[in-house]
């Protein structure tokens, strides 16, 4: 039995350019991704977030369609949606962001519907670390897990506020320039240890097209990434992880270091799912049976048995 | 019951600069590295290489306390030692040559020893592919695996030859840069099918502290790198990491894909203890127990049960 999920982060419109191609004004945004995917393992995902008047109505029907709740997702009237432009080069790891545009994020402030306040996961993503504060003040009862999510923008302009939800939170999403940013560590190991003083039990630490590392006191989980023939379009795949691997653990509901590293498996699936077309294109199109098959390459991947012979 | 293993390639000073500190005319070469690796599993191996009359006897010692063969060894009268000086950055992954010094390497011409001739297990370390051809040229019996390593110096200067070698060899172990530079692709699936193509059966792609890749036909093998606390040196990780996954194969006597995949396991493990210290410091004091203890980490890194629940 699935348990509830709510997911807070940005809804908006990209530009995209990479080697590969470019694409103009399609739907991202950190809880598209994340939602999308979720959506995937638990059907009692919701969001919280706002978009302007110019958002269509077709997305949002699409969010319906894969059963997300988007009570919390507030629409303005006569304003206009978050808005990112960015170009990514060839190793794909690196992107300059190319325009921003807040918006309708300016003076976002998140309402949490009544009814799911006391939803039993949660997942922060990338936003203003005040405004995942907010979320977690509305909640009437401590979700079971809190998983947040955040960069380095924040890092470097709201480092207080940052640390102030940190606090709050059992796991952290990062990626590696993220975490050595934050502990001012090179090694990660060293790092991890420094973050997880600042207040997450478990810290995930991304590294794109080389795997994800999960710690938890002195203990530490690897996971690759599956080499895919071309990385498309790796926009939306750190929130699709992050999604994954929420959806994954609300749907079996079992918070143990051991499922989180099977979720972290399912999240770093979704992701290798996002990057194959550009925006969402393939995250709103994945069968079911798809997920399992990907799943398995990923055990074939990783699979040795270590039994001396 | 182990088989026999011939390990050729550089034995050399080197001059060592990083973020750590610096050691000067330390014992180095990829001979000396993937022959001391391979020792702690295979009690039959041979080194074929060459140094000036300023190599200490006190090094020659240790390789026959490792119980390596040093029959292959020639010792120049009036010559001096290939010499190599290099310096490292914070991450470890870049590095500047400063000084290179080819002295008995210039006219090196490797004798393989009549009863070395038929080893059943051939590591062709990194070194001119002309002279990697001149042992293969030199063996009775076409061995029952032949492991390469190269590097981006002679695909930029020795292209040819490279290619000549390739044809013969069933493994070929070199970095992520070195795919791309070999084959023209970036991206590494792609890179990988390529380079099979050009003779090796076998493809391992090393990516330094972000794992080892290993391909054949259309299957793929990821073994994570240990994330560790500190890396002190990175010099001789490579060769270590070829010496130990030959050395197991040597030791298991299995060439089946199944082997190669624990193989890979064991050669991280010993490239592992080699950053540890300066040069080959860590590398000449490995306990038994000690290896056990590291291959139960790498397991513990890797565990996961991804049966449903």
């Amino acid at each position: 039995m699935s348990s509830s999920l709510l997911v807070i982060g940005t809804v908006a419109f990209d530009n995209l350019e990479t080697p590969f191609g470019k694409a103009d004004m399609v739907v991202g945004g950190a809880a598209t991704y994340a939602g999308l995917s979720a959506s995937y393992f638990t059907p009692y995902t919701s969001i919280v977030s706002v978009v302007g008047e110019d958002f269509p109505q077709s997305f949002i029907n699409t969010f319906r369609e894969h059963k997300i709740n988007t009570e919390g997702l507030q629409i303005k009237k006569g304003e206009k949606s978050f808005f990112w432009a960015g170009k990514y080069h060839i190793d794909m790891n690196t992107r300059d962001t190319l325009d921003t545009q807040l918006n309708v994020l300016a003076d976002f402030d998140p309402v949490v519907p009544e009814n799911l306040r006391s939803s039993e996961y949660l997942l922060l993503g990338n936003l203003m670390p005040k405004l995942q504060l907010r979320v977690l003040e509305q909640m009437a009862v401590r979700p079971k897990l809190v998983v947040m999510d955040t960069m380095n923008f924040w890092m470097e302009t709201a480092l207080d506020d940052l640390k102030l939800v940190l606090k709050q939170v059992d796991v952290l999403t990062i990626n590696d320039e993220e975490a050595r940013l934050l502990s001012g560590e090179y090694s990660l190991v060293k790092a991890a240890k420094k973050i997880m003083n600042m207040g997450p039990q478990y810290l995930i630490i991304k590294k794109g097209e080389n795997g994800a590392l999960l710690f938890r006191d002195n203990k530490v989980f690897f996971a690759p990434a599956l080499p895919l023939e071309d990385v498309f379009d790796p926009t939306g795949a750190g929130d699709s992880f992050a999604g994954g691997f929420i959806g994954y653990m609300a749907a079996t509901d079992d918070i143990s270091f051991e499922n989180m590293r099977r979720a972290i498996i399912y999240g770093s699936a979704m992701a290798s799912f996002t990057v194959e077309k550009f925006g969402t294109e393939r995250l709103v199109n994945i069968k079911e049976d798809e997920v399992a098959t990907r799943i398995q390459s990923f055990v074939n991947l990783m699979q040795v048995d270590m039994e001396l012979n």
